[in-house]
């Protein structure tokens, strides 16, 4: 019989010395550790407390039968350098015998030593009294031991670890019955940490409802101050330089972009400079002083659609925006302030993954599109001339011409003129803005025309998405060493920018730039800083105020608690816990401040948010031989989100530097965004499912509790809700779209009437988050349900008739 | 004890009929196949022959103690519908038993099925007289059991196969001893099979050394010509079409490529025309007669560097360089008549791996190389103005200015004005033709720079690259059904080209097209189509020319030969064999024909027949569920390349279609080709070795049995010769070229001082051929060494204290 020792190579090794027979026959025992001892750098991965034990075999000559012997010693010692690293020795198994029969002792010996790499054995081993103790230690062995059939082998196949285990825990529990004496303690602590990691133990805890006015908030004050100080030492590292720069682009590009789109939509009364500072405001007290100092605040969406509605309603109907918007604000911080007092947070536990994954998804196909429309707008920004003929080089032209026939203006142009000193043969050499200046306009077939410019944008834009990505997946790969792999991930997006940002430079053509305000003052001249409660509208526009507060109250709520439950998902193994409540209470002070400084309102991005937690990841950094390195959790700190806001804010003074990031290189990082986040939820494994055949599917776990045809239901349904939300979002339905977000939550209900909770605990449960990679799926079967997942694996093994005649 | 079954599940399901326990229950035994028992798709996946065995377990009221029966039928007969598919049955085994113990009895019930899929073991079972045969072969089976033990298992790691597996060939053969009987003939086929999946049947049946003259041309001709007919109704299939269509743009977009350089390098004395009709000619013969119908004939490199040698030569010494050239080629021919008689293709048994990849590296490279360096030749001819400036756009003009300040060619001007009949105002509207007609330059500041062309071009040239790599690896994907990946991949090169040549007609930028001659005439009006030996050059050149011929044909013999040799790869599973004299006296042949009509000579081109077997790859259609399809071969027939020739003779008059096809398209697929040329090498997979940490090091083979250092030495000694050859190939040293492949041979050779014989084995052996996924690894250390290989498998197990006291 041969023995497969593969899977717990590591822990074997830490239970035994190596040692080559000829060396070994030749050395002393000597009481002090060898040289060769004390350098194995295995030392390193060998825990404290580890003893040692000693399988030797062998063949002598004046034995007829073989001889074998089982000894533990009563206290572990260390045995000169009989063990290849310097540890204590427990055990010592020998076996001698006559000649010729090498081999089978060698097996022998193997056995022996995979026998000790099991934990119980080695629990029977440490107890046993007798011989007959120690027997029945290797008959339960080989009542667990799974056997692989010899014969044709395919080896390009691994196998699969069976689907049900004998779980280490009922092995342990029977054992345990048996001599029911010390390990009382231990077994709670198992039970612990067992619940631990199958609860969601930070959200639950916060979740429990309060019957007490703002009984949640403090509740979350109380449970976030202990870890505040830490939340400041604990972003010593290099890992959080690269996050400040990657989430400070994403932060000030979109600052942009929505400053514009504001800029557009309320006729400069908010634009590109009060985004700026309103963002880095915002941001940087939130980063001080919320629950969650990782999530990173921004100008959404939904929010946005709701000024523009708020501008047009109070142009047309002649009011004062600025004074009303401030009103709107007060109602909507006296409606948060009633959520926040009645603990409202503790709803999120109806935000089922189905909720979440929907917005999450909703949110991320909107950067997708924006990346892809901004894009293509710099087409009509610089228009390509698609008919362009190199024969016809000579006919293209564009020249300025003065109005009406240059007569009229003959003035302005003698003006000119002097003002310029040309002489007549340079008049039409002026430039466009030159020309612009005079009054006249360009006339000629090429005007129109920008060469080159939108191709390298496309060029920048592919380049920059498609070399994060190879990045991101270095990262994963095989090559170099870890911590080589772990500093091009974590640096990708910084070095993509560098890398791109140099080859426009190189290339020298006139892309368009990132060119943030470099001149602190309001984007219309006729408003301040600060906003006066009265005096501009009459006095029941205060009262009206309160219906649109209301439905952007809803869309707050549920944008900011949606996106904090996605931040604290249980795959993140955050240490310090959330704080919903005082997140919430943080975003409608914030309300208040933005509300009278006449500066948009914020709530939590969710994409930039999860990009934040991604480049903050942790790993260990040494790992047992072979072992992969495991995801320890996220670097919680505040740190990293604060120096963001502070160089938002400060922005305008770095103009000088930014300027040389091309836009194009910005929307590709967008992109890159928008695409990780799709990927980082279920709903694109589920929907990826769809079009593999199910003899290729991977082995997800919930394939194995749900049946195929509920999972491509449950995606088909929320494919529908995502097109639904698209185009509310799209249309001037837009209004409504808060309400949506509280339909899908009715929607999740509905569907308990197709489907058996069984499948949506699978499919979608609050508590049953994403089972990633980091996670050991058995476990989860083995504890939580494992009768059940017996009686399932029981079902699946189809191979056997069996019938009663 | 539980037993995992997973590996054999194929197998084992062939042997069983499947039931659910209370169908069985209710069935009647009748005997003829229920309707269920046909429908059953399965059926299609069982071979011929097959034969079931029902393994009945259950629990009845009416027993004490459990009642087992193992029942061997004499004649199989047909049960009713007691098995799922419509098998016969053979075996039946019943385990009857007092209730409550069901669990047991299913696993005995696993047990015995799982002893049925063995292969040994049904053996044992068909021949078996009396229990205690049954019982010894249980014990057997027992014996080779693997065994895992139980405990906590990483979930997420597969188990690899044991290194060293049982060998089921061992253990026929230790059965066969005991019971020397029947099974002679038998154990003589498994002999030869296995003979034949270690050895390289084919080529060394060629190069068996004759001392015949013409002996192996002969045995060639007498070894290819029973599969003649076969090339050609083989080829009726989809894929041979594509095949077509790739190979086909390949081919044509090389022969534009090399004949433009052969036009600049002889004064055009053989030009683009030439060289289509050429490769038209002999690769049409070629594929008809040859040995190897899946080479493609192209002009090289390196023949290309000696055409313009020869033609300098004989312009600085002022002779007639057709006829110079005809009289080279004769003796060319001489020299290679000589080659195939005396059999001189044995000599490739010395053209190891070594040789072979650092031949077929380089040639990817160049392919590469010149992919690239043709890119950026476009930016020389249509250069981009990367100083543009929009705000300049009235300033960039390009006129048409005549000769002499307009003056002087007013005579010319007139007849131009009488000519076009165009009014004064348009004389500066000529385009750059018209200008150019009438002896005016242009000028401007606009005239030499052409906007968006090369931006263009650089996206299609990586959009094509990336997405004919995407469709590739769509193929090995697990979307979608089998069928539809693999007309993905067939297709891969075509779609690609389509859809990038749409993107380009809707762009409609003037992008270089592939334009190939549209008439037949030679290039050079001074020559004709058939070059006269005498007339032309003094005598003497006629001795001469056997100096350059000797270079020339020891190039064109390693050219041949290596990419022959990398086409019979044992890994390509070629079954009509090789004909590498054949093939060498036909290129001879065709030497002639090319001389004398002064045309350029044309070798087996690497980097294009590659592609083209690669495109022609077959795989198993139906497969048991689980198994991956099974790489059969490559489709071997004559249609494809003979088909691929006549369209590029006819090229000619396809051009109104090949207009449409941008160039840089065309180089992107170059690229494409070369990184797939080079990924196909085990020399990049060692090159790679370089980069991994040993702990994430694949499972390859000849890691098992070469240590690291030696295996990085080997590739370190293969990248230096590299760069070697790379440098004389890009120096006037290119003369010397075929001498340092001869030196490759030799450096092979020296290198078995440094290495063991052993090690070079594994890593540089014409019989050990790189081992790809399709093969079994763990065959081959089975039967040609499993000693050997035991002993290190031993070896590698240092956990075990082996010490005599």
């Amino acid at each position: 019989m041969q023995i497969l020792d593969k899977p717990d190579e590591a822990a074997k090794s830490e239970h035994e010395g190596k040692k080559n027979p000829q060396q070994s026959a030749l050395i002393q025992l000597s009481e002090k550790p060898s040289r060769e001892q004390l350098n194995n750098t295995f030392r390193k991965k060998v825990p404290d407390g580890t003893e040692a034990a000693n399988v030797l075999v062998g063949e002598v000559d004046f034995l007829d039968q073989p001889f074998a012997a089982f000894i533990r010693l009563r206290e572990a010692a260390v045995l000169g350098s009989l063990t290849e690293v310097a540890l204590t020795s427990r055990f010592i198994f020998i076996l001698l015998g006559p000649r010729n029969q090498t081999k089978i002792y060698h097996e022998i010996g193997r056995a022996i030593a995979t026998l000790l790499t099991d934990e119980l054995f080695r629990k029977v081993a440490y107890k046993a009294m007798n011989k007959d103790e120690l027997k029945a230690g290797i008959d339960d062995f080989l009542d667990e031991v799974a056997v692989l059939p010899p014969g044709k082998w395919d080896p390009t196949v691994r196998i699969q670890p069976p689907k049900f285990l004998p779980s280490a825990q009922r092995r342990r529990l029977m054992l345990q019955r048996e001599s029911k004496s010390h390990c009382n303690t231990k077994a709670h602590e198992a039970h612990e940490e067992e619940r631990l990691a199958h609860g969601h133990p930070h959200v639950s805890e916060e979740l429990l409802k309060t019957k007490k006015c703002f009984g949640g908030l403090v509740k979350d004050v109380r449970r976030k101050a202990p870890w505040y100080w830490s939340d400041f030492y604990d972003a010593l590292n290099i890992q959080c330089f690269s996050a400040i720069l990657y989430i400070y682009m994403a932060t000030a590009t979109n600052a942009i972009t929505f400053g514009g789109m504001l800029g557009d939509a309320t006729d400069n009364m908010m634009g590109v400079l009060e985004n700026f500072i309103g963002t880095g405001i915002c941001g940087g007290l939130f980063c001080l002083f919320s629950g969650q100092p990782l999530t990173i605040l921004s100008s959404t969406g939904p929010v946005l659609v709701f000024e523009k509605l708020l501008y047009t309603f109070s142009k047309d109907y002649g009011l004062e925006y600025l004074e009303f918007r401030l009103w709107v604000g007060l109602w909507i911080v006296f409606f948060c302030l009633i959520l926040v007092a009645t603990n409202a947070a503790y709803l999120v536990q109806y935000f089922t993954r189905f909720t979440e994954e929907s917005f999450c998804a909703l949110i991320s196909c909107i950067f997708i599109y924006d990346a892809l429309k901004k894009m293509l707008n710099l087409a009509d920004q610089f228009p390509v001339n698609w008919r362009y003929s190199i024969n016809n080089v000579t006919l293209y032209n564009c020249k300025c011409v003065l109005l009406g026939n240059g007569n009229e203006s003959s003035s302005n142009l003698s003006s000119y003129d002097s003002y310029y000193h040309l002489n007549p043969q340079e008049y039409f050499n002026w430039t466009q803005n030159q020309c612009m200046e005079l009054g006249g306009h360009l006339q000629g077939n090429d005007c129109n025309y920008v060469p080159d410019i939108f191709l390298m944008s496309v060029i920048l834009f592919f380049g920059t998405f498609v070399s994060t990505m190879l990045l991101k997946g270095f990262q994963t790969s095989r090559y170099l060493s870890a911590s080589i792999r772990r500093l091009t991930g974590d640096f990708s997006v910084i070095m993509t920018i560098i890398v791109f940002c140099a080859l426009d430079v190189i290339c020298g053509l006139q892309t368009p730039k990132l060119i943030v305000p470099n001149e602190f003052k309001p984007t219309n001249p006729n408003r301040g800083w600060f906003v006066f409660p009265f005096g501009g509208n009459p006095w029941w526009v205060c009262l009206l105020s309160a219906v649109p507060a209301l439905l952007i109250t809803i869309l707050l709520f549920m944008d900011q608690q949606i996106t904090a439950v996605i931040l604290n998902r249980k795959e993140y193994k955050l240490k310090k816990g959330a704080g919903l409540h005082l997140d919430f209470f943080c975003i409608t002070l914030l309300i208040i401040v933005m509300s009278f400084m006449g500066l948009p309102w914020y709530v939590s991005a969710t994409v930039i948010s999860l990009a934040h937690m991604n480049s903050l990841k942790m790993e260990t950094t040494v790992s047992a031989p072979g072992e992969q390195p495991k995801f320890l959790g996220i670097r919680e700190q505040r740190v990293t989100g604060l120096a963001v806001f502070i160089l938002t804010g400060a922005s305008v003074f770095l103009s000088p530097v930014l300027k040389y990031i091309p836009m194009p290189v910005l929307y590709g990082i967008f992109l890159q965004m928008g695409v990780a986040a799709l990927g980082s939820i279920q709903f694109l494994e589920r929907l990826k499912l769809l079009f593999i055949p199910p003899k290729h599917q991977p082995d997800l776990i919930y394939l194995r509790h749900v049946p195929l045809r509920k999972v491509h239901l449950f995606t088909l349904i929320q494919i529908i809700c995502l097109i639904i939300l698209w185009i509310l979002k799209s249309t001037v339905a837009a209004i409504i779209f808060p309400l949506m977000l509280l339909a899908l939550v009715g929607i999740r209900k509905a569907m308990e009437c197709v489907f058996s909770l069984h499948d949506l605990r699978w499919l979608d449960d609050i508590l049953q988050k994403a089972v990633s990679e980091e996670e050991p799926k058995m476990e989860e079967i083995d504890s939580s349900d494992s009768e059940d997942s017996e009686l399932k694996y029981q079902e699946k093994v189809p191979e056997i008739n069996i019938s009663v005649n």
